[in-house]
């Protein structure tokens, strides 16, 4: 059963347009600039200092991101202003689409207002009141916004509860106006570590809301990895699988080898046809190297 | 709709047994000893050289071969003698499994006679003269058999053609007496250089073969990538898609990215729990690490 709808989601920063969607290369959204789990970091922004933010910024785009997810979470600290501060100092050092990711209302609406073009909103739940609170402001915004497979009860262990998560989602942001391609749904990658069974449930929850919701996707692919060694080997097998069961973007490492899993699978999926992407960043590569070699 | 079955087949060497299915660590069956292709091993072979085939043995085996493909398909040679030799000379050198892998009749069986242990003959096809040659050979010797998922009428477009060409193996070795078991069927991985559809077609065609038939699967890995640059970092990203379809095993290279890939993998679905497999083998490489560094 197929809902033959595929979403096309567009995003946009001052001057550039990303679209995520299914006949399209993978959109990867740079994970890094988060104080998660980053102690040096969050003591830099809780200072004020924000220049670990832009460099962040510039390699992660030059290592192959389309889109930079920015989060300002730090205990104690003024949410709103840091994110707003902080998405200014990214779009002065680089010209792609943002997605502005945080838990807190006051510093989603913030951070919309600090934006300028069309970001993706991270993120929004099926619960009732987190639908009430953010779909209004996503549809003011005219933005794009991600919505995680929970609700009250929790992250539900079944695809077929996951997918009923995602449509409860689909049906409230309708009626705040926002169209179903502007919400992309996070089907939720749990930690293999902790449960042998997570990956397959999130990849039978990524086929499943494909086939009966056809809306784009997103998650958090660095989640599968979390606490096992070497940790890029497994995220670049983790995506592939996750690509061809029907994701469309990820919130990931932007690691050589992270990336090149992904460019690869674009290629097999037919994404990349005739492997013109594949080919041209190979040759670049390549000059790159020849440069960079010393003159005999 | 599944058919509820699910294939262990058994492969045995001298001392060591392998055994296929579903909830098992996928089967990697190295592909280096082959000469298509290799002109100096080609060569070598010719004139009844065999120590590149011990070496190409060993090094496959330390790097993570199950099992080893052994053929020796060269113009104007006497195959069966060559493969008699070739396989004497692994048998020596390492004690895995082997797949004999021959398109010609009285190789197989030369094959099959030299050989000590229980083997995967590569392999017969759904033609009728194919199936009424090779079908007694493997059912007389106690092999296993791989069944390649085409007829007389070439390599089939779609999934459902190639499963009826499945259908048909499993059924011709049934009346053979050969077990379900032991057909493990080759979905067919085509190069997606010549065709931008070919993986899909080959994803489907295992998920449709896993649920239908429930036979173990086998294919040659890096046809995928022939003729495109970096194709190892392909085929790092075909197999996780492969084996979350639900391939089972494969004739690939052995080269550290791609057998890397198929362990993260089988961790990721649940057929390395808890990581033992994987953390047991970082731990290895980090031993070997602290040996090789120099003492300050």
């Amino acid at each position: 059963m197929s809902s033959g709808f595929a979403a096309e989601t567009v995003l946009r920063s001052r001057s550039k347009t990303v679209i995520i969607g299914r006949s399209r290369p993978f959109c990867v959204i740079g994970e890094r600039i988060n104080p998660t789990g980053r102690k040096k970091f969050a003591e830099e922004l809780r200072a004020g200092e924000l220049s670990a933010v832009a460099h962040d910024a510039v390699t992660q785009v030059e290592a192959g991101a389309d889109v930079l997810d920015v989060n300002a979470g730090i205990p104690l600290v003024d949410e709103a202003a840091l994110l707003a501060k902080m998405l200014q100092a990214v779009q002065a050092a680089v010209d792609v689409p943002i997605c502005i990711d945080s838990s807190v209302i006051e510093a989603l609406e913030a951070g919309l207002s600090a934006y300028e073009g069309r970001p993706l909103v991270n993120s929004v739940t099926a619960e009732d009141d987190r639908l009430s609170e953010i779909l209004p402001l996503v549809a003011r915004h005219g933005a794009a916004v991600i919505g995680l497979a929970n609700d009250e009860t929790g992250i539900p262990d079944t695809p077929a509860a996951r997918l009923e998560c995602a449509r409860k989602i689909v049906s409230a942001a309708h009626d705040h106006g926002i169209a179903r391609d502007d919400v992309v749904i996070d089907p939720l990658a749990m930690t293999v570590g902790a449960d042998p069974s997570a990956v397959r449930t999130t990849l039978q929850t990524i086929s499943l809301i494909r086939d009966e919701l056809g809306v784009n996707m997103c998650l958090g692919a660095s989640n599968v990895s979390f606490g096992l060694p070497q940790r890029h080997a497994l995220n670049a097998a983790f995506l592939p699988m996750a690509m061809a069961a029907g994701l469309t973007s990820a919130i990931m490492s932007t690691a050589a080898p992270v990336v090149d899993a992904v460019r690869a699978s674009d290629l097999l999926l037919g994404h990349d046809e005739w492997g013109a992407n594949w080919i041209a960043a190979h040759r670049a590569r390549q000059a790159t190297l020849i440069q960079e070699s010393p003159v005999p």
